[in-house]
C-alpha cells in the first residue's frame, strides 16, 4: 500500500517511472533556473530521448499509448516534485496527446475518415519529436473570447494579437491559437489557428518574470501579420463564447496534470520538512524537534492535507477517465459539466491544499525556510501559481459549481 | 458517471440496493423516533427480513458475502441518508460480519481450524438473523484499557463494569464486551467476553437522550456479576493497551461505515436545501432564491465539501479493502498504522466537512431550518456525533497521524 | 486587566452589574425553560424590579441613561452567560430605548419638539416597566419591504399579515410593526405601526419551538383586521426598500447587544470546558486531561476565538457610539453604510467564532457534552441562531461589504 | 470614523504623520532595494532627520514621548504601507525607547537612581540620533536560552557567538546582546552585553538574502572574542531561562510594531486591488470587474480579514498601554502572561489574515499579480516574514496560550 498517487494502467505505471528518473535529474537545476528565470531546454531534450514526451501519443505513432488523464496527472505529480516548472511545461504538450488521441478517435467513430486521419498525422508529429503547446491567455479578456484576431488574406489568414502565460514557448514546435474572426454582422467566430515556430509574424519573447515558476517559460508571444494557410484554421461549431465540449475536454483532462504538479511540489516540501524535523534538535532541550508536539501537529496537518488532495485528483481522474475513455457520442455537454464540476473543486481544494501544505512547512522550518538558500523559499513562490491556471480562477469557480448543481445554465455572469 | 459513492463489488451493488430501500422506509418514521428518544426496532425488522442485516456474512453462512470496506460504507450511505441513527446502529452489526470474516479466513489461512470453526459458527448465528455489537465504551478510559473487569469465577468469568454509549442495544442479541483481568503482579490483561442477551447480570437500560442520533438506542449497558463462560472469554495476546492488527482493523474497516454515514447525512441536508432553493421565491424580486449570488456560493461550498468528502472515503475504502483482502498475514502492524493514519485523515476531515455542509445548509435555509419543524434541524444535530466515534477524537487525531508520519511509536502521550 | 468586555460609562458598569446577577438567576432555570421550550416570565419580572430593563432609557425618564451600544452589549453579553434566550429576548426591547433616545434628541437638535415629545413619551412609558419590541421578520421577503399592509380604514389604519420570530412577544406591551401601504401608482409605500398588546386583531400566537433559544418566545404574531389609530403609524421618508440611516442605526446599535450575547454563549461554553478538563481525570494515566497536548491546543483555539469576537465587539461598539452620540445631523447615510460594513464583519466573525467555541467545547467534553443532561448540548443549539439575526445573513454579507467597499451602490442584488 | 488604526496620544498623532510622509517616500525606492536587497539607509537618513526616529525617547532626552505601545503600532503599520522592511527595521530601534524609559520610570519609583540615570543616559544618546536594536535570534535555540557566550577576560567579557536575523544592522549604533556566561556547577546565567559597533571582534556580515523583507538588513552578526567591558554587561535576576517580566514586555509592546507593520503590508495589498478592480474592464462583456459578484465576495473577504486584525490589533495595543503605563510594581509576571496570551492571540490572528489578504488579493489580480513587475508579487513575500518574528512561533503559541488558560506552568515542553 502506497500513500501517494499510483498509475491504473500499464502505460501509465512506464510514464511514471520514466517521470520518477526526470525528476531527479531536473531537481539538480532548479534552483539555478529559478535563480536565473532560465528555461531548462536540457530537460526537454533528455525527456524526448527517454520516450516521455511523446507517452501520449498512441503506440502506433511512436508513442506510449497513455491515455488515462488520471495516469498523466501521476507521472507530472512525480515530475513536479523535481521542479514544478518542468511539470507544468511537459503538461501543455503532454495533454494535447490525450486530447488529440480522443478527437481522432472519434472522428473514426464517426466515420470522419478526413479528420481522424489529419489528427493522427499530427499525432504523428508529436511521436517523432515535435513539441505542441496551447498559446491561449489573453490579457484583458478569457479563454472562450479570444481579442486576437485572424482576418483572411491570400492565402489564409493573418493573426493579430499579444498572448501572455505561453508557457512551453521556449522549445514549443507547434501553437495552438484560439482566434476570433470578424463576421459580416459584427459578431465574431471562434476558431483555432495553428502555427508552427518560425512562422514570419510571430515573436516569442523572452519577457517571462514572475514570482514563481520562474522556469516555464511563460512568455508573452506576439502574432503581428502572421500568415497561416487556410488547413490549418479551424473554425468552431459552437457559438461563440459557449462552452464546448472540446473547451471541457480541456478543462478537466487538459488540466489535471497541472493540479498533480502543484500537489507534487507541497509532496516535496513536506519530505524535505519531514526530514528536517527528523534530525535537527534544538537547545535548550537538545531534543530532535520531531518530538515536539507542535511540530507533530503541524506534521500532521500537512499530512491530511496532501491526503485530501491526492484523493480528490485520484478520484477525479478516476471519473475523467471514464468519461473520456467511452465512445466520443457517448458523452453529453451536460455530463461534462457534471465531470467538469467535480474537477472544479477539486482543483482548487488540491491547489489550496498544496500552497497550504507549503506553507505550513514554512512555518515548521522556523525562518531557515524563508531564506533564499533554502528550497522551500521556491516552492513557497512555484506552488502559488496553481490557482492562476485556466479556466476557472478561484474568483469565478463557485458560481461555477454552484450554477451546474441548481441546474441553471453554467454561463457565468461576467 | 455519478457524482455519489458507487460500490466497487457485486455483493456492495446489491447491498447498496437494498439500502437505498430501507432508507425510503426509515425516512418516514425518523422524526418521530427523533422526538420520542425511540429505538426504530421495526427498521430492524425489516433488515433482517431483506437479508441487508447479514449482508456480511459469507454465503455459504447465509449473507451476501459482501467483504468489502468501501462498499460496507457506500450502503450505509444511502442508508443515512434517511435515518443516519438507523445506519450508525446497523455498522455496529456489520462491521462485525467483515471482521468476523477476516479472522476466520486467517485462522483457515494458518491452519488454526478450531478458530476457524468457532468463528464461522459465530457468523453462522448472524447469517441466521442474529444481531452482534461491540459494547466497548467506557466512562473515564480509552478503548485500549477497560475498567471493566473480569474475574475468574467458578464456571467462568464475572463482568463487572458499564458500558456507555451502547448504539445497538435494545436489539442486540451478542455483545463483544473488552474487558480488563487482573494479573498477580497487579497489571492487567485485556480480554473480550461475548455476553449473550439475556444472561443473568446484564442491564441494558434505556437511558439514551442526547443532542442528535436520538434513534441509536446508544444507552448505558451495567454488568453486575454477569458470568460468562471460559469459552466466550479471549485474550489478547498484546500487551496491556499497546494497539493491535486487530484494534486497527476495527479502527478501519469497523468505521468507515460510520463516517460514510455521517456524509449521508451532510448529503441529505444538500439535497434538501436545492430543493428548497430551486422553488422558493422571495421579495421584493420574487426571483427563486437559486438565482442569487450568495445562494449559488454556499450551495458550491456544500458540494465542494461533498465532493472532498467522498472522494477520500472512496479512495480510503479502496485503500483497506487492499489490505484486508490480501492474505492475513501478509499485512503488518506498521502497514496497518500507516492505513490508518490515512484513514484517520478520512474521518477528520470527511467529518467536519459534513458538519460544515448541514451548517451551510441552515444557513441558506434562511431560518426555516432553526425550526424544530424543519428535518435540517434534525440533521445539525445528528451530523455533529460524527467526531465522537471512537477511536480516536479530534482531540488526539494530530498526535497520532504525526507521530506515525514521522516514523515514532505512534502511542499517545495521555 | 480583565480579559472579557469591560463597559466604558458609569450607566455602563451599573448595566453589567446588574447583568451579572441576573444571569446568576436565570441560569438556574435556563434548562428546564429550554426543555419545556418556556418563557421565562419570571426573569422579565425581575429585570424589571431591579431596573435593569429600564436601562436604556434616559435618567430623565426613570433610566439609567445608558447610551452606549458599546455598554449595552458588554452587560448583554453577561446575561447570555445564564441565558441566552433571555439576553436576546431583553436587547429586542433594550435596544429601543437606545435608537429611541437618539431619535428624541435629533428631533430636539433640529427644533422639531412635538416629535421629541411624543418619542419622549414613549420612552417615559418604557422607564415606566413597560416592554417593547420590534415585530418586524417576515417570511418569504426581507426587513425593509413587508408583505404585511395597513390599509386606511375608519379610525385608522387596518393592519392584516402575519409576522414570524417575534422574541420577546409573550411579555411586550409595545410592537413596531413595519408595514407596507399601498400607492395609487400600485407600488407601496413603507410605514411602522405601533401596536399595544391586546388591540383586537392582534393574535400572538404560542408556537415557537426551535433547535435552540427556546426560551425566547420567538412567536408568530397575526394581524388581522388589527386597527391602530392614525398617529401611530409613522411614514418613512425614504423610498420603499432603499435603506435609511434608521435602518442603518437598528443594523448596528440594535444588533451589537445580539452578536455579544451569542459570544456570552460562547464564554459560558469555554468556562464550561476548562473548569473541566481541570479536574477530570482519564485512565490509563490518570493525569489531569488539561495536561494533554491535545485537550490544551483546544482550549487555545476557543480562547484565540474569543480574544478575536472580543476584540471586534470593543472596536465595533466604540465606533458606533462615536457616530450614534454625535449630533444626529452630523452622521450620513454614506458614513454609516461605512460603520455598518464594519459591523457586519464583527458580527460575521463573531458569530462563527462562537459558534466555533461552543464546537470545541464538545469536542473537548469527548462525547460527554453532546447528551442532552450536559449544559453544552444546549449551547450547541442555541450558539447556532446568531447568523439568522437581520440584518444581513451570511448570504447576504459579503455582497454588501463588498459594494461598501467598492464604492458601489449597497443595494443588494435580489 | 476612519476604517484604519488610529493614534491614541498626541504624541501618537505627530509619530503617525511622520510616519505617512515617510511612507510615502519610502514607497518610492521599495521595489529597487527589494530586488537588489539592499538596505534603504537614506530613509533612515531621513528618519532621524525628521524626529521620527527618537519618537520613543522622552521629550527631555530629545524625543516626542511616545509611550503608547498601541500607537507605535499605529505608526509603524502607516510606514509599512510604504515598505515594510523599513517598518520592522525602525521597529527594532523604537520598541528600544518605550521599553528603556519604561525600565528608566521603575528604577525612578524603585529609588535606584543609579540605573535610572544609566538608562536616562542611554535614552539620551538614542534622542541624539543614534540607532539602537536588539541582536537576539541564534540558530538552534531559543530567544531566553542563547548559545553566544561571554566569558570574563581582562578588562570585561569576551563574547564568541553567532546571531542571525539581524534586522537594522546595517545602520545600528548599539546592539544588545544576550548572552550566556557559565556557572561554577555548568551551569549558565543569562546576561546582556552591550556593544558599540566597531568594537572589535564584531563582524556584520552582509549576507541577508531572504524571500522577502529583502530591505531589512537582517543579517547575521559574528562575536569573536569581542571584549565589552564589565559595566556594559548586566545580569538577568531571573533564573536561566524561566521568562522575566522584561521578556514578557519585550514580547508584546516591543512586538505590537512588527504585526502591525505585516498588517499595513496587507493594506496596501487592498488598497492597490480595489484601486485596480475599480478601473480594469475585462471581456467578453467590458464592464468594469468590480461588479462581478466573485470580485467583491474576495475583496469583502479581504476587508473582512483586516477588520479582524486591525480590532485585534487596537485592544491589544490599549491592554498593552494599560499595563505598561501602571507603575512599573504594580504588574505581576503572572498578569503579563495573561496580557501575552491576548498579544499572541492578536498576533496569530492579525499575520494569518494579513497573508490571507495578500493571497486573495493575487487572486483578484488574475495572474497580474504573480508577475514580478507588479507590487503584489513583492507584498506576498513580505507579509510572510510575519509569523517568524518571536517569540513565540505558530509551532509554539497554542500550547503557550492553553497552559496560560489552563493555569498551568507556561513554560514550553521543548
Amino acid at each position: 500500500m502506497h500513500h501517494k498517487l499510483q498509475p491504473r494502467t500499464k502505460a501509465g505505471r512506464r510514464f511514471t517511472e520514466l517521470a520518477e528518473q526526470h525528476a531527479a535529474e531536473v531537481a539538480e537545476s532548479a534552483e539555478e533556473h529559478d535563480r536565473e528565470g532560465t528555461f531548462p531546454v536540457e530537460a526537454f531534450e533528455a525527456m524526448k530521448a527517454s520516450g516521455f514526451m511523446a507517452a501520449t501519443v498512441p503506440e502506433a505513432s511512436g508513442g506510449l499509448g497513455l491515455d488515462s488523464a488520471h495516469d498523466l496527472g501521476v507521472g507530472l505529480n512525480r515530475l513536479a516534485r523535481g521542479d514544478g516548472s518542468v511539470a507544468i511545461a511537459a503538461n501543455m504538450h503532454l495533454a494535447f496527446g490525450i486530447i488529440g488521441t480522443r478527437l481522432a478517435r472519434g472522428a473514426r467513430e464517426a466515420g470522419d475518415d478526413e479528420t481522424a486521419a489529419a489528427t493522427e498525422a499530427l499525432l504523428g508529429i508529436v511521436g517523432g519529436g515535435a513539441i505542441a503547446m496551447a498559446n491561449a491567455t489573453e490579457a484583458g479578456t478569457d479563454l472562450r473570447h479570444p481579442l486576437t484576431e485572424a482576418t483572411q488574406v491570400e492565402g489564409g489568414w493573418a493573426i493579430n494579437g499579444r498572448k501572455i502565460f505561453g508557457t512551453l514557448s521556449p522549445v514549443a514546435d507547434m501553437f495552438f491559437v484560439p482566434v476570433r474572426t470578424p463576421r459580416d454582422d459584427g459578431s465574431y467566430a471562434r476558431a483555432s489557428a495553428f502555427v508552427f515556430r518560425g512562422t514570419p509574424g510571430q515573436q516569442i519573447l523572452d519577457n517571462w518574470d514572475a514570482l514563481g515558476m520562474r522556469a516555464s517559460g511563460s512568455n508573452d508571444v506576439v502574432y503581428e501579420n502572421c500568415v497561416v494557410p487556410d488547413n490549418l484554421v479551424t473554425f468552431d461549431d459552437d457559438d461563440w463564447g459557449i462552452e464546448s465540449e472540446l473547451d471541457l475536454v480541456i478543462a478537466t483532462a487538459g488540466n489535471i496534470g497541472l493540479v498533480s504538479s502543484f500537489v507534487g511540489i507541497a509532496e516535496a516540501a513536506r519530505d524535505l520538512t519531514v526530514e528536517m524535523v527528523r534530525t535537527r534538535r534544538k537547545a535548550p532541550s537538545g531534543r530532535v524537534i520531531s518530538e515536539r508536539s507542535g511540530i507533530q501537529r503541524l506534521v500532521a496537518e500537512m499530512d491530511i492535507l496532501l491526503s485530501t488532495a491526492r484523493a480528490l485528483l485520484h478520484t477525479s481522474g478516476e471519473a475523467i477517465d471514464e468519461v473520456i475513455q467511452r465512445p466520443v457520442a457517448d458523452a453529453s455537454v451536460d455530463e461534462f459539466h457534471q465531470l467538469n464540476k467535480e474537477f472544479q473543486a477539486t482543483k482548487l481544494v488540491a491547489n489550496r491544499s498544496a500552497i497550504d501544505v507549503v506553507d505550513r512547512a514554512l512555518t515548521v522550518s522556523g525562518g531557515a525556510g524563508y531564506l533564499t538558500a533554502n528550497k522551500l523559499s521556491r516552492l513557497y513562490r512555484d506552488v502559488r501559481a496553481g490557482p492562476f491556471m485556466q479556466p476557472l480562477s478561484p474568483v469565478e469557480v463557485h458560481e461555477y459549481i454552484g450554477k451546474v448543481a441548481l441546474g441553471l445554465d453554467p454561463a457565468l455572469d461576467v
